[in-house]
């Protein structure tokens, strides 16, 4: 991927509609693009270009009219890569944009690859890698929470955070420093507390960032909400009662296993995925085991259970039973459970019983009858929003999260080595190798492997 | 619809991309704008506006930011609708796209009806209907053929040879009404003449332009080619042949029926639809009757006809026969009719049918072989580039067919009551109605049904 040429590429998708857009990009931009745009005046285009000024005109191949566009020229440094650019908006037919793009190649652009709009705004300084991550993530956001995240991550929050831990960083790298400068002399000059508390300081905020992954995870791509329960305890009318609620956005989710039954509807701007498992009880027949081991693998990646009860039985008896059996058998924590009682309408709960449900919070239902459902959605509501969104910085990025918890990992190591009295030349190694993890999410430290396989993923034009 | 409300669509489809646009027009646009976009040093928007200029800032509702986006202003009456009009670039997000739009919306606009803005852009005088139609036809062109029809449309050639008759019409009805004036003296001042050659130009200007039709309708919509002859000819082996030329842009064709095989390529800029038919021959079955009505049907159609011969049976020896049963049963006038003679390479033919056959500028071919079978596309482009393209006007809409076959059918009539003698004053009143049909084309003259019937097919935003 040369980074000198010119680059071209459909901006809007190559679908009929009313208006589609090209960009391209680069030193000979301008040039290229005044070979085949003529003003309707018969002047020459360069010599009247100003910046950020919209040109109405004609794309002509030697004297054929291809289209009658607007073309809006921006100049280094003022555009979105940080190189010449021109913006080319003609009628949205598939085939006057691939004529135009055609034409731009012939003159001599390039078609761009997938991210590298991007990837120059990036080494351009336009914006750091997790700026431009945010730009995706902003693109493909499809609700309310999704797209505040990744308008947070692009107006720079988080880069102030990962600042903020740096300049921490650097004060624990300066005092270790000192410390190996007199290390011959067998002084130790650094106030090991001091150092430990700083270490201890970042860790804790690196943890929170860490911690923060569950729940920016669960805005970004939708909060998995698992039905779980003994088989005809009423989870699938259930799971149809939540759906009712709002039937227009309901959607199906690629990539479910046929086992488990995932649909998700948006309620105030928070995507709920909701996942149906099999019934879960004690089974010795193998395919029913299977289906059952399933069920713990969709607690395991669920943000909320909801563990249905039928309250019409005996079912019920065994509930904290079988709570604890989901608990001792799937990672449960960071997870918020909801206890739902089933079948109020033809309840056989005595006096004591439902007490008891009260004092842990459960919800009353009869899913049959429709009864109940709004406040279980209230209180999934309720859950997510406890956290306050608007002022924490969550992060969302799988890329993000791995590196954040290697920089946890080394600054634990740095704690323990503190604390164990290891010299300041080891801990100033695992220091070094935090701050160079923090690096990689904005892009200050990265090899050439990770810029193609992040911007790969982009689409095109972008 | 209230012509006084500004109104809002995205004119990029809602699917995720790089970019996506939203166009708002009308008086109160760019007030509108201002209440919900920013710019970044916080300086008043409206205070700052310079049309046609492309200005980063903020949509925002509130203190959240829904999108950084590029936003241009152009003024009436120099936009496109004719009105103030406002063009926002922003991140290609579905999401987003409906934020906006709504939140435009929440402060005024209104969301446009199909074709709106085109619309607009006829009644405040940018272009006429041809025009709009014109562009309509511009977005939904696939191949060279139909791009160039519609931009010559668009450009106005069209609109010139109307023109040109209008003005014809104009000198006919002064010279008829200055008989008319005198006529109580009962003296006939006009040339009859004169009259008879004046209108019988205009009736051959008008004629050329109907005939113009098939072929021009052709262009545009693909070239319809039937492919016929006896069943286990080897039409179905030819058909494959004939799409392998470039199978990567053979494509299904919607709303054929089960009994036609229908599927196109382009070739050389042009679009060619081949038909593939039920075999004709004498059958008392009844589906099989039924398959062969829809053959005649197909070439009822289509533009040219490739009748199909296996060289290697008796086959050849009832070809003139058949030849003049399809021409019986269907409409022949203005195809073209090319004869293959199939199955080169096991032929049966004798000297004398071949001379025949070769009188008859029959293509002999294989088409197991694939041998011969460029010849057969090299004919069918011969067959069309035999008209002269780029310097004749050609229509391919069927609104402007039907007013200029009525504008025929006016001047016809009044053609005959000139040779007939018939009285100025009737003459003038075809001559006064044919004027009104070629308005009809421009837009000059139209009812609002026919306006709202011809945009209604328009796309969103457009």
């Amino acid at each position: 991927m040369n980074l000198q040429d010119t680059i071209v590429a459909p901006s809007t998708p190559s679908v009929v509609s009313a208006l589609g857009v090209i960009r391209m990009s680069g030193d000979k931009a301008i040039d290229i693009c005044a070979k085949v745009f003529f003003l309707p005046n018969k002047k020459d285009f360069i010599s009247h270009i100003v910046a950020n000024k919209a040109y109405y005109g004609f794309i002509k191949e030697n004297d054929t009219v291809i289209d009658e566009v607007i073309c809006t020229v921006f100049l280094a440094p003022n555009s979105f890569s940080g190189e010449n650019t021109v913006e080319i908006s003609h009628h949205g037919s598939p085939y006057i944009q691939s004529e135009i793009i055609r034409l731009l190649i012939q003159n001599g652009a390039r078609l761009a690859e997938k991210g590298e709009f991007s990837q120059r705004a990036f080494l351009n300084g336009k914006m750091d890698l997790s700026q431009t991550e945010a730009i995706a993530d902003l693109i493909s956001s499809n609700n309310h929470f999704a797209h505040d995240l990744a308008m947070q991550q692009l107006r720079g929050s988080y880069r102030k955070e990962l600042k903020d831990i740096r300049q921490n960083f650097l004060h624990i790298a300066s005092l270790l420093e000192l410390e190996i400068d007199f290390s011959e002399e067998h002084e130790v000059f650094v106030d090991r507390d001091q150092l430990t508390k700083e270490l201890t300081e970042v860790k804790q905020h690196l943890k929170s960032l860490v911690d923060s992954f569950s729940m920016g995870n669960a805005f970004k791509n939708g909060v998995p909400v698992a039905i779980v329960g003994k088989p005809n305890s009423g989870k699938s009318t259930l799971m149809n009662a939540l759906l009712k609620e709002d039937r227009s956005i309901v959607s199906d989710i690629q990539g479910t296993t046929r086992d488990t039954i995932e649909e998700s509807i948006t309620i105030q701007g928070l995507q709920l995925r909701f996942i149906d498992t099999a019934g879960i009880h004690n089974s010795e027949d193998t395919i029913e085991k299977q289906g059952i081991e399933r069920s713990f693998l969709a607690i395991d990646k669920a943000r909320i259970v909801l563990y249905i009860v039928d309250s019409s039985n005996e079912d019920y008896k065994s509930v904290n039973k079988n709570i604890e059996l989901i608990k001792q058998k799937s990672d449960f924590k960071e997870k918020d459970l909801i206890i739902i009682v089933n079948k109020s309408d033809i309840s056989n709960l005595n006096k004591k019983d439902t007490l008891a449900f009260e004092k842990d919070k459960a919800i009353f239902i009869s899913a049959k009858q429709n009864e109940g459902i709004q406040e279980i959605t209230n209180t999934i509501l309720e859950t997510m929003h406890a956290e306050d969104f608007s002022s924490k910085v969550m992060i969302s990025n799988q890329r993000h999260l791995h590196a954040l918890e290697k920089a946890l990992e080394e600054v634990s190591t740095a704690l323990e080595a503190t604390e164990f009295g290891i010299s300041s030349d080891l801990i100033s190694e695992n220091v070094r190798q935090a701050t160079s993890y923090l690096g990689e999410i904005t892009g200050e430290i990265t090899s050439e492997d990770i810029l193609t396989s992040i911007f790969s993923s982009f689409c095109i034009g972008k």
